[in-house]
């Protein structure tokens, strides 16, 4: 059987980065595309990598019949998306891959995001997709909201130590580094290739990256208590990619066990014997996450770093996870691509 | 039905492409790698990107037993891959992506490669394996030569051209641009990354670069008459990637016709419409070849542009291909994915 | 004695790297900055690259005292920059780094840039400014018109060569690589890190790119009578950078000796051994220059590739090197920096 | 007066980035220069870019008469080095770039560097290089121990925040991301382009990395007791510039007035407005250091980023700048170049 898909603002990486992996997907058929700019263009001509495939021509989200769709991935602008869900009939399972309703509370919302929610009703129906914790919550939902690149990533190292108790709550920093794709595609300086190529710098330090408030909410939500942590995002000279390096008090040997049994059964998640590094290199264009524990020189004191990429599991392949799980279907079917390397 | 493949010489980019082709093939099993040097290892430890596969340990050639297996990639260095398959039980059909088996003339071959070949029997028998110009040939065949990075592009760019009569055969010129990993992963300085980025230039011009031997062969067979064309290779700083330059004498219409005539039935060879400009970036990790062409201003000359991967279409993705043919099966199996941008 | 100098447009990467080469210049002193619509930030701000250095704040033009400046680079956009400088007193000295004073046929400006000339009284007092064939010219100039990036390249390979008498004027070939930054700091979406980063592509073949008006202007002058070459310009995933890749017919060592006698007292310029490939790595940062020259196994082909920095070289560089001359101070002064490597 | 200057391993990036700045250093005059393994060849063969300059060509360092060298730069690889240096002239003030001198405890380099010093004489006498903090005794030293890369980067963030008694010494964490020329032009896989562009990692982690004996070292002598501190350096893929994003427990106005103050008169380390980002793009290529402050929103916490060019701050400029001080001449003669951008 062969479920229907509709990709709305499927012009920007994370919509491509969709139909690239739905491309060898048993049994998912693509049958909208939205792109209100380049609404009339083939997706071809808007990403020339994606010509081989025999897709529909991009159109205006009103010209889309949902009626036959199964499913919608919707990877509109965070603001905007939350306004579209609203009007999509009920029948559909969405998967959104906006910021839209990642935070259950309308106040950290607001907060976050600077104006207040337009669908409080839809935000309180959608499922968190970290696909690892979530996994009958999403099998049984039908809105699901993608999470955060970033939060992604510094959850897969912390969550299973905050919920095994090896670690102490109030000593998290999280330094992460984040390739340029994750972005998006929009025209700023500061993405071009020559402002940065050869360089790389800090963006947002201090507390104001919004991906806090994911950060605050799971992992309050998993330690049954607030939990704020540390969080520098850097942006790196690469296309794809995250590592975040988290700096943690407690041992080393409870932190690497209590990861190696959290994720001993998952397909996607790998932790690495004690004190390798993983490389972004090495998930690169795949959707797992390598995961590596060290042990620092300082009693007590433990790294661990998370690699994945934003592009796959960072947002596209976690959406296309949760959907396989939405229609009842093979969890991993269409993401077992290996990583590119090199 | 599985069959059941050999790698020889794992533990090189080819090798590790060959490996991620195969990991979502419907048909194939990996049953044995070799790798001299790193015997004992397993592939993970080799290649990381390759950890969540469950793949056979490395181990020497002599340690294999070919007993069972029904199709050996050889991705040995040239001069060793001719003394290795000379060796190999005959029952194995064998796809060697050296350079040993891609010149017919054994003079030609001393000429290029500087030595006599050690297995002028085994050379008669080849087949050259550029798919799309050998099909029935490859399907019979029991030892298929795959093609240098280099001289597909340019093939694929040029040889319709010859078959069409459309070009002036004394008037070739390719400029080629090609990225570090078809240099394998060998320690030598110019492959450093500081030496590389931020900088480029021509290597091997003015005629003595190896690939010219199969262009040699091959246009001078398509024309039925000696055909020598001008060649110079670049290295450009990026990892995967071919750009074929190609200056020709004969009317624009008639040469994009005669290559979109040409490649109308082919799957992974797409002629763009008149004027549009190939990307590397748009056949990344891809068996795909991207073929441009463009009219000059001065009367009756024109430029045809050809882009693929090399280590995808270039060698491991086109080995196979010619694999799937030889054991009957389907031609693009394995191969479907759709390019990695960004 | 120290010049006052006055940057127009100083905002854009040209602008940066007049400044950056200037901090040096033991006789220049930059007394004014313009960029419309930067006006009232500091050049730190804008390029804090520069923020160690004491230098004006940004003005609109219109608040310049030209009074005391002895002479203004201007790095405006083209058509831009006709207009301003028709409006500037006559008593300054300028190097304009824009197209507008490049052609000296209006009937060619217009074929090119698509409108007619607003300022065709100073495009006839325009010295062209290749320094090294029109010095005496520069040295009593009032107006230099700065050459395009890639025609400075491309007459570097080419002008003696044609005066010289060696090869074929109706077989010139010119296969241009680029790197990034000479497409300036606009937001387009092709400028982008992910878009551009590991992949290149040929842009504006076939003999519409602007340049092309420059060589058929200066090599026709060179010549005596009209010469046509073709010409691709290909975009490299690298911000600094021109390398041309010229094939040509004729005589290796009689071009070699060409090349050789014609650059001998030439400090910028550096023919090499026969038969070395320079590369843009060994240029970058710095107005030098490398010419290699390869003879094709092709009888009467030969091969000239050469290399420079587009933005010191190929344009700011230049611009310093030519105000040199108009001052009457030091024509190398400020650009004896070596190349940054790696 | 001219210094006549000799460079004892002139082949490796530091010994080239030696010549680059003393190529236009006023007062200095390279008259040696040696490579073992490169003997007899130009500097120009061995690094093109250098090739417009005279320089001796490259010898065995047993052919040099150091008779009128009045100071040498040693750029040999640790170990090497400490023999190299005591069989020297004792009239020859001595710069090391190794890691030879650096730390001042016999115990301690065995502990770091695998093996007993083999000149604990010179060991004594060595001052450590941080010009800023050393600049007296530099001034009247023999032998000056150039300081690690990313020692010093470390150094410049924390070191006036020890001394002005502003942050927690038992809470210090460098999370710190290093370009790839710090690990010099050696034949390794990890530094291939093919192996490191387009991704990242971290390495030595957990408290193995050399660096952090001179961290040890310098933060306890300016504490005035025991110090230690987290570190985890990563590689980026980029030719130059260190960037180290420091955690630390403080008031971040009292840390930003600390910094501000201590550098006021210094010109090469630039203090940025509170909350602004440096970047390593900003120094590339020049002996500055940009140093950021950041509060976070956890009270009593705040980030210290500093960001420098690893070859030239943090090595053959620091040498040089030290040079200058030995000879007795201009802190910053031929230091003053702006950073190459982009």
């Amino acid at each position: 059987m062969t479920h229907k898909i509709a990709i709305l603002g499927a012009s920007g990486y994370t919509g491509a980065e969709l139909v690239r992996l739905i491309a060898t997907h048993p049994t998912m058929e693509i049958t909208a595309l939205s792109a209100d700019r380049k609404a009339g263009m083939t997706m071809g001509a808007v990403f020339p990598h994606l010509r081989h495939l025999t897709l529909p021509t991009l159109v205006r989200i009103e010209e889309i019949d949902f009626a036959d769709v199964d499913l919608v991935f919707c990877a509109l602008p965070h603001a905007t998306s939350q306004e579209v869900i609203a009007g999509l009939p009920r029948h559909l399972k969405v998967v959104d891959l906006s910021a839209d309703f990642r935070l259950r509370d309308p106040v950290e919302y607001e907060k976050w995001y600077g104006k207040p929610h337009a669908a409080p009703e839809l935000q309180k129906e959608a499922v968190y997709g970290l696909t690892e914790f979530y996994r009958d919550e999403i099998r049984g939902a039908r809105l699901v909201a993608g999470t955060g690149c970033n939060a992604a990533t510094g959850q897969y190292a912390i969550r299973p130590l905050i919920e095994a108790a090896v670690i102490d709550l109030d000593e998290i920093v999280i330094d992460l580094k984040a390739a340029v794709s994750g972005a998006g595609r929009s025209l700023k300086e500061n993405l071009l290739h020559a402002e940065l190529s050869e360089g790389y710098q800090a963006y947002a330090a201090g507390g104001t990256h919004r991906h806090l408030g994911e950060f605050d909410q799971e992992f309050s939500k998993a330690a049954g208590r607030p939990v704020q942590v540390q969080f520098t995002p850097h942006l790196i000279p690469a296309n794809r990619g995250i590592l975040a390096t988290v700096y943690l008090r407690g041992d080393a040997a409870a932190v690497h066990d209590a990861l190696a049994k959290a994720y001993e059964n998952e397909t996607f998640i790998k932790v690495l014997p004690m004190g390798e590094h993983p490389s972004t290199k090495h998930v690169r264009g795949s959707n797992f996450v390598h995961i590596g524990v060290v042990a620092d020189r300082l009693p007590g004191r433990v790294m661990v770093i998370a690699a994945l990429d934003n592009l796959t599991k960072g947002s596209s392949g976690q959406a296309l996870q949760n959907a396989n799980l939405m229609l009842g279907g093979e969890e991993t079917a269409g993401l077992m691509l290996a990583p590119v390397f090199p």
